[in-house]
């Protein structure tokens, strides 16, 4: 078998995503997908939309979405861009603004940045977190690099206030700051206001969390006019039309249906609390979360051995084999009833 | 304003795709879209599926949409790659084959190629044409390079058949040969029989045409499982889910309504035919064609002026403003009824 990969790529290792078995029912509780599914209306405009000319190209500037977010998050269109997902907006960040730049994130954080990394061949230095598995804020500034950092950070939960973040932006003034925002609506405070103030900002979000649209595939970037433009143009070299009819309608209208919106989260948040407090109650440790899923871990059982416990049960939790963090689980939050059959399950794993 | 590209990256002029005007109604034959929408059971398909739990990601290997995709080609489902248009795929094969690889194509071909030999800095050379606008495949043998050849080719219609292409990918077997298959449906030759006998043979093709799924975003790839592993472990280093539950189930089901599929891509040809046949009349020069577009000029004027005034007509199609090829216009073949309209407007400009 001959290897066609050219030497850039060839001994690069992808990025696992969490398990989508297909063998039986879990309760997944892997992947932070929300729990409640979208709203009526967005399944309604969704379904509406399949009428829609499909023979034909999507607007591949995503105008009509790029405007309603506008308004809804307070910015001006040409501060928006649009993506395959918020994975996809990562990847042509890093293609457009790191692959002859230095730069750094926290050890631990999202794991596809080191694929990333590999990808193109950027020099990226992993800053070591505190013992408590919290950032290193004072470590990340002034770095003269590049920053990514994840806020709620993953999977640990932790969350950065702005004027910590105000700070890394401003002392890395020379070099793009990326703030990855995927958990941000479970508690968080955006920075989005700051794209104004500082050009080489760029806030990244998904829609495939709070807004319950994993199955479809968007994600959402804030930036200057400038930087987004920037953005814009390699995006335009690698996929003119990356967002289909459906997506733009569906991300459209789940702006517009706002009390459904808060009312998942909410409940998402309040089933955190709860959660907490019973697995505490049954002496596990559980990181402070801002997010939808928690980090916990217990002194009698190792990560591994809880996740594949609780896998034989019928219960899908994330391990991570890294060695500072294998003693923990990432376990999203679901329904309080999926919550309640975890909790039974590690209850009976510990006994 | 500070410029943040990287310098890999920041002379870069992106692709141009074909206007999506908002301004008025078009008789829109510039992007090579279908002008028959998908059949009514993949309406039915893509509507039933909006229900299905859109809060949880899609099977990021699509193993539902290339067991259909296998058992409709007679392949294995390990010889199928499915990408988020088949734009994307292309990014994806130059990403993992071409970064460090010197290729080829003809000069006159898909714009998108040159625009990703610069996106990764790919050592490119164009083969320059015969002078009908033919394709030299003299000079595509033994070039001991990559190879792309787009079949039939974009924007000039020609069709190679399968020997010659045989000859192509045998001649060039160190590297990998892509046959970018965008409109094979109109009538052309395909060589996917061929990836068990040539390892290094990548055959692209697309939802977006024949199958009225532009606004979804498929591709489809096929080659032996060993090159299809190594494109596989890329994308994965890209973004894991590029392609939505809906367009997997859309995709599938267009599989599944061989009749309607064959009847719109008959109309096509017929009228392809019946096009040139008419503007054959009005001295026009119509290339050969095997497209769902014909390539097309008058000695009396030249191809920026006839897009121009056909524009202010109401009449979108695409000009290219490449010297070799300005005196043309590439036009979509739409239905009977808007390519009366389109040689009606034609007959009035050249008098």
């Amino acid at each position: 078998m001959r290897n066609f990969l050219c030497n850039r790529v060839k001994s690069i290792t992808p990025y696992t995503p969490g398990e989508q078995p297909k063998d039986m029912m879990y309760i997944k509780l892997n992947t932070n997908e929300n729990p409640y599914p979208p709203s009526l209306k967005v399944l309604k405009a969704m379904k509406d939309s399949v009428t829609d000319k499909m023979q034909l190209y999507p607007d591949p500037e995503s105008v009509k979405l790029r405007k309603r977010a506008a308004t809804y998050y307070n910015v001006k269109f040409e501060n928006i861009f649009v993506g395959n997902g918020s994975d996809e907006i990562l990847a042509l960040a890093f293609m457009a603004f790191y692959q002859d730049t230095k730069i750094c994130y926290p050890e631990i954080s999202y794991s596809f940045y080191p694929v990333y990394s590999n990808l193109y061949q950027v020099d990226d230095e992993k800053i070591p977190m505190n013992d408590n598995l919290t950032i290193d804020v004072n470590k990340i500034m002034n770095k003269n690099k590049g920053v990514l950092i994840t806020n709620p950070n993953a999977p640990t939960g932790e969350h950065l206030n702005i004027e910590t973040l105000e700070k890394i932006i401003s002392s890395n003034n020379q070099n793009v700051v990326i703030i990855d925002e995927a958990y941000i609506d479970f508690g968080g405070d955006s920075v989005i206001s700051l794209i104004d103030k500082y050009d080489n900002l760029l806030v990244i979000q998904t829609f495939s969390k709070s807004r319950s649209l994993a199955g479809l595939r968007i994600g959402i970037a804030f930036g200057s006019e400038n930087l987004i433009n920037q953005l814009t143009s390699i995006k335009n070299c690698f996929n003119s039309y990356p967002v289909d009819k459906i997506s733009q309608v569906a991300a459209i209208a789940s702006f517009d249906d706002e009390l459904y919106f808060q009312s998942i989260c909410q409940k998402i948040k309040n089933t955190r609390k709860y959660t907490i407090s019973e697995l505490e109650k049954l002496g596990m440790e559980v990181l402070p979360s801002k997010a939808n899923f928690i980090f916990s871990k217990h002194k009698n059982i190792n990560g591994e051995k809880l996740y594949l416990k609780l896998r034989e049960m019928g219960i899908l939790v994330r391990y991570f084999s890294l060695p500072s963090i294998s003693e923990y689980v990432r376990i999203t939050i679901g329904t309080k009833e999926q919550m309640d059959k975890l909790i039974k399950a590690i209850r009976k794993i510990l006994k």
